[in-house]
């Protein structure tokens, strides 16, 4: 099935916002073998967009609209897939109720203007999508065998409209659905992965794909068969291949974050973690912590961005002043001093220079990564930099790898 | 001038990265009085890089193709540019000579791939555009008073060639540049300040917009006039006139963070900040230390995310047991705790919950946050909900603005 995306708006055009839309909705086609051949944006101009919309139509077996779907004069795209289709617009009495219902119950609300009622218009080959995030409904259009269906252009409304209407009902309509699994390593290079899983390679169906990623090299089974539970058929002996290749390398699936698969062997191993942390400027923590859940094993994060403050916090005055700030032995200081005044099993510090001039002879992006469980001490050494942000990013990856590294030698230690 | 910008690259219709080069180009052309019509992406298959090249240089003066020059075999922009132009491609010389001194240039590395050398080749009708950080260069094709520029695909790449040969290029052939002044407000809803400047906004060149923003109402001055001093000349007593307006609401300009405007504020009146923070975990000390420089005036940010760990950092124990974890008592004892165990002259506290379930028969989003100078307390209640991230950053911008309306307001009695 040839597709066709269609971004409807102006401010994209102005450049003032990025059409994350078209990459959702790319990003998922593929799952239900509907191959992507064109995509574009429009502005908020009668005759532009039915140029764009009618090449569409014409073209292609079925187009995404996002956008232009707003109460305003300049929302227009109802009206140009009508003309294109050459349909005419009616209210729909049961859209316009559902609409007036939607303005009784904003609270202090006054009348609805008038011109908003061409949110609950329909043509005669359209249908209403419910939009539960917004006032405008989506508009699934069918005739001669091709589709167009329109979403409203605010991501929430949109993703939101995908996952409960638009991905279900393709789904059904699919013969052949993708799925995919994605393993996601640390510590081996891309070469090395494509190396291990070389007898693997060959599969069609299931196939693998490995990618070089942010986060460590990726994975990617996919499966292509007539159902859900087919495909995962075909995925399962493939991934019990591939891990059993891989083994400890394999840190995460598919969405997961390193964060949430760092918390979650915290928390099966009864493990409470503190960090010191110095030049990431809290960004560990704040990982941390996007992780629902995490006060269950994070006790907390002594930001020390001054010496005096790491000093304050119980690292020994003359290491920094020997060895200096931006050091292994003042990283270790800090694992040592955060895991025994926040009472955490674990302490991880961190020092470094994350952007500006260099210090102390370091140059910007050189990261002193320290673990210790009391016995223990485990070191990481990064050195990165495309600027102070990314520096701190690439920080952040690395001190949670060390962290899961540790955790899972820790687990198979247990195990023997 | 009719301008349209096409995006090459199968992966980009896969949704696998998001097409920011054309957002960024897109935002651009305003400047130069630049009107973009059109954007679109097309994957490297030939028949639809032709179908698309060849209708952009039909409808349009000016074409930006990004991606597709790389010296594999699915690089084809090169070749399609020259097609839809019936041109031949041929290796020129001097970027052959260049090509082949950057290979010998890379440590240990052998000879140049053949197949590389196409990425030297030219048709007639371009000329090669320097690209510093890549083996690519770009191409300016110019015919018949049309226009294509090429530029490469990775947005380093891209960006770079855009700042230093393309956006001068049109700047040297433009008759009419555009140039705006963002002045950046906070405490005003959009609606008020379209009010306060009512009186300027009739004004049409310089032009004043307001716009609703995730860190507050902006409100854009732009001009056009010949040269950039001409139109700079021209919105300089308008930004007087609504800095005049808008008073101390007024936190910063252009791109500038409110982290950096507050880092700004604290050096110039020699101000420490510390803080503590609970539901944040981190992120508001991680957004002052993206600031270069932020060591001078930032000691350093106790994450104490665990109750007993806020303890230990100085919050007594009864506050919290009495009041709550996540109340404004609380927030204010650890403004008070941190300030003085970090010695600085100004301690902000926070305790919320970012996400999760309610807590302490609060709902999720809400966040207590707290500012000691040591004589008196400022306090701010936070309550947005947009998910966890969402109620991490809106957080740390309420946060962020409690500061900033403390330094205006000292600064302020200071010169009285």
């Amino acid at each position: 099935m040839r597709a066709e995306i269609v971004s409807v708006g102006t401010e994209i055009l102005f450049g003032e916002i990025v059409d994350t839309n078209a990459a959702f909705v790319a990003g998922h086609l593929p799952e239900y073998g509907i191959d992507l051949l064109y995509a574009s944006q429009v502005g908020d101009n009668p005759a532009r967009m039915r140029e764009v919309i009618g090449r569409a139509w014409g073209r292609s077996d079925i187009t995404f609209i996002t956008g232009g779907l707003g109460p305003t004069e300049d929302d227009i795209t109802r009206e140009t897939v009508g003309e294109v289709l050459g349909e005419t617009l009616a209210v729909d009495p049961e859209q316009e109720a559902h609409l007036r219902a939607r303005w009784m119950n904003r609270p202090g609300q006054a009348a609805m203007p008038e011109r908003n009622l061409k949110q609950a218009m329909l043509i005669p080959s359209a249908r209403a999508i419910p939009n539960p995030r917004g006032t405008a409904p989506g508009w699934w259009v069918e005739r001669d065998g091709k589709v167009i269906v329109v979403m409203p252009g605010p991501p929430a409304e949109m993703t939101r409209m995908w996952e409960h209407e638009v991905a279900p009902e393709l789904e059904r309509r699919s013969d052949s659905i993708l799925v995919a699994r994605t393993l996601k390593t640390t510590g081996l290079g891309e070469s090395v992965v494509d190396e291990m899983l070389s007898p693997l390679l060959k599969s069609t169906n299931p196939s693998i794909g490995i990618y070089h990623r942010a986060d460590g090299v990726h994975a990617r089974i996919a499966a292509k068969a007539a159902t859900r539970e087919e495909a995962w058929t075909l995925i399962r002996p493939m991934e019990e291949r591939a891990r059993a290749i891989l083994g400890p390398n394999v840190w995460g699936v598919d969405e997961q974050s390193i964060q949430a698969a760092v918390g979650e062997m915290l928390r099966e191993q009864g493990l409470t973690l503190a960090l010191m942390e110095s030049a990431t400027g809290g960004a560990i923590a704040s990982a941390i912590t996007d992780v629902d859940g995490a006060s269950d094993y994070f006790h907390g994060s002594l930001v020390t961005y001054a010496t005096e403050a790491k000093i304050i916090q119980g690292v020994p005055a003359e290491i920094p002043a020997m060895h200096g700030v931006i050091s292994r032995e003042t990283a270790e200081a800090m694992a040592k001093a955060t895991r025994e005044k926040l009472r955490a099993d674990l302490g991880l510090g961190i020092t470094g220079i994350a952007g500006g001039n260099e210090l102390e002879g370091q140059p910007p992006g050189t990261m002193h990564i320290a673990l210790y469980d009391g016995e223990r001490m485990e070191y990481s050494l990064s050195r990165y930099y495309q600027g102070r942000e990314a520096a701190k990013r690439r920080a952040v990856l690395q001190a949670l790898t060390l962290l899961r590294n540790y955790l899972m030698a820790r687990a198979g230690a247990k195990l023997e």
